[in-house]
């Protein structure tokens, strides 16, 4: 069952839970801090496309071949998949996931897009609308920065504010669950252990505003983003009467240095001390000084690929048991940032938890 | 209650009402067969705006403030909007609808993005977690073109097959209904005449697969669509044990001439014969010879306000009381198709009915 609790958050009685996951990621990913918690390193990171969308359009793919397998499900099990990028046109979901014949829900939640599709997956399926839904995004540092910002031949220099793109994918499978059972009537989640299959479960969902604090610097995504990752932890944290303490984790998606530090600033005003509890995907996936990517990693991947390894993992592992996963886009265009507007941000949340016996 | 039929599709048990609705088009539009229906007509298609992605952004605000006018209620009292639009990185959802404070939820559907913001705002009010929802999207003519095809200045040729890109935006306010009444608390919904506001109501939505039929001719996006729209009819009415008799009007998106021919050829191979029911938004919206639009209409913007002015005022007159929306999209993307791909189709459903006493 669907709960409203205060202004904007979901609670999701049943819990549906986390069946599978999968991460694939790119070289420079795999030579950082993670390197070892993820499902798939492409040291070629062409993917063996010919060019970086469909280099990207691959990776989204192996990301949800590997949460399939880590599911022992078919392709044909899942009634429907969530997904978005950062391309025009969202190009790697819809041709990464064009022969898989599942029913197809275009997402655009820039960086946020992680928490959205996963947030949109678990509410359709703890409403009865589907046993099983996919929720998946990637990005790929050359695709992205010839799209937004320089070709990768004018070797453009970065300012310390920059982000660095991260090249990886990460796909969650959920599954309906009730009354200590699955509701899908297929044999294939009995496949795996269902102490397993059952363990993390979706609690709650909260799905933010457009925040805008009139950042026109491309190159400052984190400040652009900031603002909404603010927004809607207060706004959760308020709507759910829970403290920072309450969680092991409150994990955003790509802050990175720059908006980590404007966050806390921002939830201090409102007497909230995220400092003991954060941490932000940008800032764990790459070491910012020995990989050389300025104020941390960015884009869709960067959360997916993180969420999808080591923050999974450790619940799987039952050393996080109670993580608030709160993904951060920046609502960037070339386009219309040349003519002068600024960037607005957003972020979604959804919170994980242990279900573990 | 959310009930699975057949494969893929989903009953709405209380049928969410359509509270509110509202359309908004360029001179153009305002010039041809459908021009008495529409709420609003930008004989100034720039509707005050500086370029053409910030016209298209003003569009869809227009859209969304006639469609809460019409159900007499505030933004505040909508909580969640579903938006998108064709424009790279969906500005004129982002940009259009920044300062309402809706929280925001981007989609991607291409010209099928209609049928998708309305099948999920119909999904969330259904489960209770949202007691209204809106559904908006829109195109326009100048942003389109010259981000999809060629500058303006240039004034390329067009060629038979090409489509007009629709400058107009459509956005319907869906409210959750159960046992008589609507579960929103606040007193709002009850300005609206009852009897208006509980009239209109979605039964059944169904979410389509990704179809690519290898078309490679981005002046034919009727032909990439076509195949789409076929796949998700025939499996919708399958699922549901209907027959095109069963309906008043199956209406397409924006298939225009030569995808709605194609159409009749595919689905006729499956023994369904669409054409004594059918018609399409792209067919409707222009008058293809004296508006000289070659293969007809196209863009979100197309079935958008299509559905939200001459349909769904048919529908509250009363004089169509069953109609099968069709939204269809190609999943098109400048670049991906200069590096040879072909276009993918998709096509997603939402089953309207009369439900006046």
């Amino acid at each position: 069952m669907i709960k409203r609790m205060g202004e904007r958050t979901l609670e999701l009685t049943g819990m549906p839970r986390v069946v599978g996951f999968g991460s694939a990621v790119g070289k420079k990913e795999g030579e950082g801090p993670l390197a070892s918690w993820f499902d798939k390193i492409f040291t070629d990171t062409t993917m063996g496309g010919e060019t970086w969308e469909k280099a990207e359009a691959a990776l989204q793919r192996k990301a949800v071949g590997l949460a399939l397998e880590s599911a022992h499900i078919e392709s044909s099990a899942v009634n429907c998949v969530f997904a978005g990028d950062l391309l025009n046109q969202c190009i790697s979901s819809s041709y990464g996931l064009r022969e898989l014949g599942i029913p197809f829900i275009g997402q655009y939640g820039a960086c946020s897009t992680m928490a959205q599709t996963l947030a949109l997956a678990s509410v359709v399926t703890e409403s009865g609308a589907a046993d099983i839904a996919a929720a998946v995004t990637s990005s790929h540092f050359c695709s992205a920065e010839r799209q937004f910002r320089y070709p990768l031949q004018y070797g453009g220099q970065r300012t310390p504010t920059a982000q660095w793109t991260v090249t990886g994918s990460g796909c969650v499978l959920v599954a309906a669950y009730e009354n200590g059972a699955f509701l899908a009537e297929n044999e294939s989640l009995s496949k795996i252990g269902a102490h397993i299959a059952r363990q993390i479960g979706v609690a709650h969902v909260c799905c933010g505003r457009i925040v805008d604090m009139g950042v026109t610097d491309a190159n400052n995504m984190g400040a652009a983003m900031a603002g909404a990752a603010a927004d809607t932890i207060y706004r959760y944290l308020e709507d759910t009467g829970t403290k920072p303490e309450d969680y092991d984790l409150i994990v955003t998606g790509d802050l990175g240095k720059v908006g980590s530090q404007l966050l806390y600033e921002l939830t201090e005003k409102e007497g909230v001390d995220l400092r003991p509890r954060h941490n932000d995907c940008g800032l764990m996936i790459f070491d910012l000084e020995a990989q050389d990517v300025h104020a941390g990693g960015s884009g869709c991947g960067c959360s997916a690929s993180v969420l999808c390894s080591y923050i999974l993992k450790k619940m799987r592992k039952r050393e996080l048991s109670n993580v608030l996963f709160a993904a951060t886009g920046a609502l960037m265009s070339p386009t219309i940032v040349q003519q002068g507007e600024s960037i607005p941000g957003i972020s979604h949340i959804v919170h994980l938890v242990n279900c573990a016996d």
